[in-house]
């Protein structure tokens, strides 16, 4: 990772699932603003890609589980953050229901560590911890768009693993006065997203039809589900301004504000690619139980701090498809397909 | 443990934390009330009493970590429980603030262990998943007494484990149509009891200063905090009547409907002993943020099982003072003083 002298002005992230999607997006993130930034990235993996081209960041990677409490407290004593990005969890909705006793330990229990450490060590960091629109679980119609005051009531272990996640932080602000400020980001949508995620599958599935004609089928859950997508860009950009401008204690939605089903995305994206699809549905990825829709106001975040959701869904749909028809142009020369 | 063939009439308990407190009140009111039952308990440590004398209960036990699936997979599978009393908790508010950690695993995920092993089995036996007064955390005086449908707003790690505990078995309930009863048992108290635990810690100081002037003061955290106590064996009896008649997926306070501050059971315990003590407050043992006063409504239970709390605070009480001048007397001889 790239080695140099930070100046006073540079800001100090600690990032946890460094070497996740939504961070290196973050890193990115940075790196375009020209920001001066030293970041300590962990991560249970090493990062895949690396970020040299951003001349202005100072970037070091630990490889820390954050169930040990020790090694933790070293790196966080040592590099003395002032800003946590904590994004590590085991964020799939799916796994949860597959792995519930994962999903808490993953999300509240190394979340619980994290501020354990920063406790002990004193340190006035501040600390982003990252919630999800799961933890509203089902809402009545009449709800939407879901503000942060309504009361949460998730469906499926992960949402209360976040819920509870997000109780403990609210706990410590008030009790500790750490310096904690929390998000409810909802469906993130972006290019190099894991294939386990809805919408990454489904633009996967349709390259390789155009391509390979590998399925002759799109194999989808429940495609009539409505879910509020934003831009991993916005997301982060959010993260960025929340740091600055956020207030501690605070709970944030971080969404479009619109809803879109699953079927109109795939929809959309077919379209794209003038293909003519048929969705099987398989029952197997359907979720045991499930929110029919899910959609949140943006309007407490822009009104606490300069942050716009800039990046239309069309533009986010059209860069998750050319990730994956530029991905299967290396493996398979010569077929250029850029929408 | 005993060993003796069992009636087809004869009901199976699986017990977890089998050799606390709690454990030891239930078997003591099956083997009084004379009930046959089967009771396969299960802990870290080795219970350290045995219960010889209630003929018709055939009592097994085997040393098992809930954290370890297959182990207790092995166990239930093995045993095929008609009921599951689950009893095992990290159950100190004052020790989940010193260990949130702690209490997240031995609450929440050893409860989903649990859970996903009856699931994976395919049992349909009836759990009792036993929650806590403390889920309701901050409430405000016009809610009193509490009922089930108030929200709750936890305010230690421990009621938000437990809150958590209860939103996953109502899950469990919704989704996977498991055979849950949840309560949220408020303060115990009874002979017996951890010396942690408020009354017992008292008790036990009380008796010391009649005897032996051990302590100039009594020692306590803060004693204005209004709880609502319930004799254990009264608990006890809850339990054994929700799982005969409990409503599946349902929530039953356990308590007296009474509240009272510890101030005031200090008091009525001294008098008991004809002493005139100081209280000393240790700040240590205040606790990060507390709850003023709780108290519940047993209206639903009432309602719903052939229940009702019949043992006053001051007989409790008495049998906590006599426990302790029972067990004085033994470690120092001749000095009868009964209650």
């Amino acid at each position: 990772m790239t080695e140099r002298k930070n100046s006073p002005d540079c800001r100090k992230y600690l990032v946890t699932g460094f070497s996740g999607f939504v961070s290196r997006n973050y890193i990115e993130y940075l790196g375009l603003r020209n920001s001066e930034a030293e970041i300590m990235g962990i991560d249970l993996r090493e990062p895949d890609i690396r970020f040299d081209q951003y001349r202005k960041l100072i970037i070091k990677f630990q490889r820390i589980d954050l169930r040990d409490r020790e090694k933790l407290c070293k790196v966080v004593y040592d590099f003395k953050p002032d800003y946590i990005l904590h994004l590590a969890s085991f964020s799939s909705v799916a796994g949860s229901w597959n792995n519930p006793c994962n999903s808490f330990q993953n999300n509240v229990n190394i979340f619980l560590n994290l501020l354990e450490v920063v406790r002990a060590i004193g340190s006035n960091c501040r600390i982003i911890c990252v919630g999800s629109s799961e933890e509203y679980g089902n809402v009545k119609i009449s709800d939407l768009p879901l503000s942060e005051d309504k009361i949460p009531n998730p469906t499926s272990p992960f949402g209360i693993a976040r819920l509870s996640q997000e109780m403990l932080a609210k706990l410590y602000v008030e009790v500790y006065d750490l310096d904690i400020i929390l998000t409810r980001s909802f469906n993130h949508i972006g290019a190099g997203q894991d294939e386990k995620f809805a919408v990454s599958s489904f633009a996967k599935q349709l390259v390789e039809l155009l391509q390979e004609r590998k399925n002759e089928f799109l194999v989808a859950g429940d495609v009539t589900i409505i879910r509020d997508f934003i831009d991993v860009r916005d997301v982060v950009k959010a993260y960025y301004q929340l740091f600055r401008e956020g207030k501690k204690g605070e709970v944030y939605n971080i969404c479009s504000g619109y809803g879109i089903s699953l079927q109109n995305i795939i929809e959309i994206m077919s379209n794209k690619l003038k293909l003519d699809i048929t969705i099987k549905e398989d029952r197997s990825l359907r979720r045991p139980k499930d929110n029919p829709v899910i959609i949140g106001s943006n309007r407490k975040i822009k009104s606490d701090i300069q942050w716009n959701n800039e990046i239309p869904l069309e533009e986010s749909l059209n860069d998750v498809l050319n990730y994956y028809l530029i991905k299967n142009e290396y493996s398979a020369k010569g077929k250029s397909t850029h929408i």
